[in-house]
């Protein structure tokens, strides 16, 4: 049985707190947040447990084996640090830091104590991920052309982080997970209207051979969660707000024979079923933290690590980078 | 009565031929095309027309007031040039020209025979992009905060151009239309998967304040045809594909006071009434044969003249070059 | 304060209690279920509450003014009527009762007591419902030509009722608060597939110079939640299942004009703008309780009253009794 | 070649005049129409045709091998006696005729001539249906338990027949087609608002062991074109407005096992995977036009044969008996 301490019960972290007081083989001992009603409400919905407005007694607790920490961006690196450094395991809210080099040194310090850390990236858990990377892995899809997601709605309730840090954290773990191949360099272009934090952007990840493109937005009148994969033998069309058929698998492509001359190329299309496989509806949180347990317990190296969470918090500072140059890549 | 000569009858020129054909005030008199099955169908249409496989019959003809250039990009300025030099007007289909200096030098040439120049950015005559720039110019929108539109399907019927100079034209010259200011830059990413011409792109386009983005693909298994236009009062999002309500009004937005720390930023939402109101829906090019008899006629330029074309080209040529250097903008 | 004691604690019983316990002016005193389990469920949701396994203790509490009766239907009379003898207010689950003769006695004994029912014909309560009233009530939609309501999908969770018992409440009480007319006649098909109460079945409500209609469906491989409204004036959809746009209103219409002979008559479409107003998403529910406190606090008459659903009953009965003629009409 | 001759072209004349000149193996020679403007256009259309004002011309042309009777519902049994009695087969709009008797006359007419009757039942001839059939051959669906179709828009072309006549013909033939069961008996309710012909109406129709539902309307604010069919293994919901994938199969069902009382009963849901079979998009009436030729030929019966279509016209008069009293159910 893992002992949880959760640090920070704002908005995210009582769904953490949740999940890993129900899931099996974790409960939650501890919570700690600065705002104390937030605290009372952690006791009414798990009594029992260590309430604090100070962090570190989570951190330090006896009866705490792994930290959750749920906090602002820039607050990861130090409460991850003392966790280790007291002999905790980590469980980080994505991004997982604000510059790499705090990733890094996370990352050194975890394997110097044999620790784990694993970064929140809540969408690996999912039944739509999962299925899309059996179908990729099961070579379904064919080499992978591109991948396109769209994460666009109103909403700007980001007051520290502009909405590539917001947002896009979601798409890059989602893609660094799907895609064998690792980032070559990243662009980005976007733009503020209401403050100085870009509330519109679009980024463009280099891969070998494939492009990936996301276009995030908080001030879109429409919510839309969509992305298209497009293979060479199938394309994927993945819809999170469908509450059916999230993912649609599409028989559909496009075939050039080439001829002699600059008209002769052939391009024949094949346009086929669709399909529509059924997919795990399981809380995506819950299966995390099951997960979590189980490397843990064995430990094991998650797929979501602390290298995930550094890959995704480079492509975030590339992306910064090249929106002050206007859009060009910046290697990675 | 303006008499109008279409050189090249193959997808495109049937079309433009029927809406002259039929449209008030204008009459088709002949058609030029190299292919024999194409010139049989056309005087099967248009029973008494001049049909010839020389595009310069039509060019010199007495019967021909106006010339249609409806053939590949890379012919389109020897075409126009000779109709212009034989005191011809001319309607060029899009894009205008295959580079800035062949549209400048149309340009110079029209004008000095005081003729005139309409390129084919049919959308512009749509319905729905009518309502838009009324609803813009009315001030319902508010101040214009952001351009985003998605152009994607399977296809890709094109042997001499890639996806930009395929499917963004529409895009470029519905927001050189739509947007008041001037275009000061463009970024454009792309990638090639089945021949050397790119077949999906991301083009970046930076106005003063504003940023338009425009997603082509012809990779892609759904078809997609949505722009949202993000204004200050409201937003609109315009679906091509909606058999009804293409055009949508999002009475939405967000407002930001500020307070004293970073924390006192005080966001407030505002979501009220969605409203799509009725849209014309005669076919665009009917409309826009009927205004380029009325700019011939009343020696009227048309919004659609040579320099909205030498716009657009300038913005494909600088989306050329940056491809070329993933991505950084290249100013206009 | 009004104090409310729940009796049933199944799948509705507890967002009743949550609602009445959080709701401004009513506090919930009392729970009886007869699965201790439930009852487990209940202390824990409202600690200090009155927890029993028989419901005449909460019917007898002192510290109980009004019940909520939410059990199966064919126990609503015996647990009501109990409650007003105790003279007790009582809030009903739909449908009000298991026949009408139930029904008019528990009016008749409420009116004698000066007590209110109240029966949850929760969707009264909904902001899009309340919205299409107040464009019946403003004259929007006009004279009332039709009412279609489509209401299916997988589910067969009720063993004791068919699915015009289970689904159908909710329109027949719907259009009772909608439609002005009282209904005439009632007919209903319907089928039985896998035991012996029907799982799909179509009503036909008459009421006088309109026609409604209500499909209801458990064997339906999609849910589907639409209403569609027709009106001399203008047209109404309601799509319960939209996230956002709930109820869209069209400027829709036909108008006909009758000229010599069969063959002049003059028909005139008209098809204007569209429109979606910003409906409130407040809680059905708890505006339910607000309103049901009010009423009782100024003895007013509720318009979910005992007679509502008592017209509600009445239309089911009518129903079966159509059922097992094949469909003829059934006069109320 | 089958020589054929078209009386009527007004608005679906053409269209079958159309298919019938372009179909394999059929050759257009002869139109009549009472309107010179219409008979101009078909000598536009297809020079060197018979074009006359005298449907019997047609009828008694040797140049003639088959009339299509392509005229108000009222005059069909006229034109297909004369037609037939003059030695030509016949192609007859839906519906077949105004009344059984005259149905059964024509087709006691052409077993005595050894002619074939075809009944313009042409969504028999779409790939959804196909497909839709070729499932339920295949066992996919499993035994079938509903079929339910909703056939609305605004729209009120007819001026003698009411909106069971106008659209219902469709759905009546094509669960005739779909369903091996014959129909038993059938309900229908409607009402009229804007003359005296019912402008929207509900039917039902009695299988062995399963129903259809019909919904009909010509006043709705959005077209609507959708049939969902419940079996007992699989379910499809037909959307034949859907672009591509028209034709949606639900792996879904549910299965109940009794226990001992009455709330023992089990009951199991099965949600599986969506999959959109690739449909033909050929056009239906092409290969009806075609399929013709063939039963002509080869003097095949043809599945829309008069007996078809005389199973229709008994549907449709039985839905006006049950119309006259309320819905009860008119045995066929």
């Amino acid at each position: 049985m893992i002992q949880i301490g959760v640090i920070g019960y704002g908005y995210w972290g009582p769904i953490v707190a949740r999940n890993f007081a129900t899931a099996e083989g974790t409960v939650l001992t501890a919570v700690s947040d600065k705002n104390p009603a937030a605290l009372e409400r952690a006791c009414r919905a798990h009594p029992g447990i260590l309430a604090t407005s100070d962090p570190m007694e989570v951190i330090r607790s006896p009866r705490v084996d792994a930290v959750a920490v749920i906090t602002p961006v820039w607050t990861h690196y130090e409460f991850a640090k003392a966790a280790l450094e007291n002999g905790k395991h980590v469980f980080v809210e994505k991004p997982f830091t604000a510059t790499s080099s705090q990733a890094q040194e996370l990352i050194d310090l975890a394997l110097a104590r044999n620790l784990q850390i694993m970064v929140d990236h809540t969408f690996l858990f999912t039944g739509a991920v999962r299925k899309i990377r059996q179908l990729i892995d099961e070579g379904v899809l064919g080499k992978l052309f591109y991948y396109d997601s769209v994460r666009v709605n109103l909403g700007l309730f980001q007051h520290d982080v502009n909405v590539i840090w917001d947002l896009a954290p979601h798409d890059l773990a989602i893609m660094d997970y799907l895609i064998e191949a690792r980032a070559e360099a990243v662009g980005a272009t976007g733009q503020c209207h209401l403050n100085n934090l870009e509330d519109l952007a679009y980024l463009t990840v280099y891969f070998p051979g494939m492009l990936a493109h996301i276009n995030v937005n908080w001030l879109s009148p429409v919510k839309v969660r969509t992305t298209l994969i497009g293979g060479e033998k199938k394309m994927a069309l993945w819809n999170d707000l469908e509450p059916d058929e999230k993912v649609r698998i599409y028989d559909k492509g496009v075939e050039i024979t080439s001829g002699q001359g600059v008209y002769d190329l052939l391009v024949s299309y094949r346009s086929g079923d669709m399909w529509a496989p059924k997919v795990d509806s399981a809380e995506a949180l819950k299966v995390e933290a099951g997960y979590f347990r189980d490397c843990v317990e064995n430990n094991r190296t998650p797929i979501n690590d602390g290298l995930a969470g550094l890959r995704v918090v480079r492509m975030l500072e590339a992306a910064g980078q090249s929106l002050k140059q206007r859009g060009g890549a910046v290697a990675l």
